[in-house]
């Protein structure tokens, strides 16, 4: 079975451009929160559930990003999520967002966000289900 | 003692425009609520421990506005708040919203909240500190 | 050729909570925009095009909300849109916001907006394909 | 005459936290942008006569940040910017973030942004007010 990136597709709000009239460069960083939360959708319950019952979060440690190509209202982006690493508490996610409509890189995102209790907000060791969903998506 | 509306003022944010260049209409409502929490910070913790430690707040049961003209970047805000009226549970808070350089009325917002008990989201009677501090802003 | 109201889905998203740790209210009148936008989408070139080519909007010059319930992380909802007036310029829209997994009715919100040149940012009259669009949402 | 920091203030807003109940990862790099933005305020027209006369903006070509401890809402931080580095169209930013209270160091973050003409989205040469009121902020 082979591995594979984790797709997802964001539609440009009318409400995420700025006063330059491109897309805020904060927005990236939220659709590539929202596109692990759906990559986390096959657990049990899903991110939904990790976070209101089991009381764990993956709140970021590390986010670098660049940016290659501005967005404008009307633009959609696909974003491909790969695993690159998975540490004894951290996992570093890939984001690779292009375009839809000509497929052109608009920007490379990193993050790397630690398995956290959110009662105590320290780090706990990587769950199994987790570490199996993630598996899934590092590159060969 | 005379009553006096609050003063609250706001400067537009590079990202609070939307596609058509306007600050989008949303914002309006935060701006409005931001109000309302600075006008009781003069509670004892503000309107931080009412929400953290008392575990109270003020949800909006009720919200109408009305927009009068658009609001770009680079603009400021006067928002002047008033009481309309204290209820058992719930307020009504008046907000008129003018451009900071010409005192252009922008918007009037009005917003009906109820004092909640968070953990489990019933109303609760106004508190006493809650009334007083409001009653203030009832204009006569 | 029978009425019907539009259909619009919503997953409440993981920053889109306030600190009291229910959906942040003035979130729902963005749901609503994104509810009308998504309706557009029959438009030729859809709300983008209106608003990018042709510079027409369509901003909020009275909107209301009535809340009945909290939304939660991990909740969904569905939108419901009708129209309830056309006029020379003027929609009046009416949103009814359910909770998807039970039904419930979290909230009520309407929006008066006003076809506008962004430009000059005046009303100008309703479009002939806005106006055919609109009809087939008024309920009979 | 002493090269000096710029800093800037933000009180953590009630809906700037998300569903672990700390402040979402991506409000810190909309708070860089802000004191990016007070700090050009020294220019003639500020940030905003740049953007909306000049038609000159900063738009991000990369970020990256590091978290150190989570905040939540109540907490105020104090955030020092400085400038690493002044290129051709580009500039680095450093912002230390700490919580007012107590200074504890809860992020640290680099933008770095380049000049663009806003209509051809294209790098131009730093202008010469950007630099002089940049360098002020080089340390030494």
């Amino acid at each position: 079975l082979s591995a594979a990136p984790f797709r997802y597709v964001h539609e440009v709000r009318f409400d995420e451009v700025d006063a330059a009239g491109v897309v805020y460069f904060a927005r990236f960083f939220g659709w590539c929160h929202d596109a692990m939360a759906a990559m986390l959708a096959e657990l049990e319950g899903g991110y939904q559930r990790l976070v209101s019952e089991r009381s764990l979060g993956l709140p970021a440690a590390h986010v670098e990003a660049d940016f290659a190509a501005p967005l404008r209202f009307g633009d959609s982006v696909r974003i491909e999520v790969t695993v690159e690493r998975i540490g004894e508490s951290s996992v570093t996610l890939l984001f690779r967002i292009e375009r839809a409509r000509d497929s052109l890189s608009v920007a490379t995102v990193r993050h790397v966000v630690v398995l956290t209790d959110l009662a105590a907000f320290r780090p706990v060791p990587m769950t199994d289900d987790l570490r199996i969903l993630l598996a899934k998506h590092i590159p060969e």
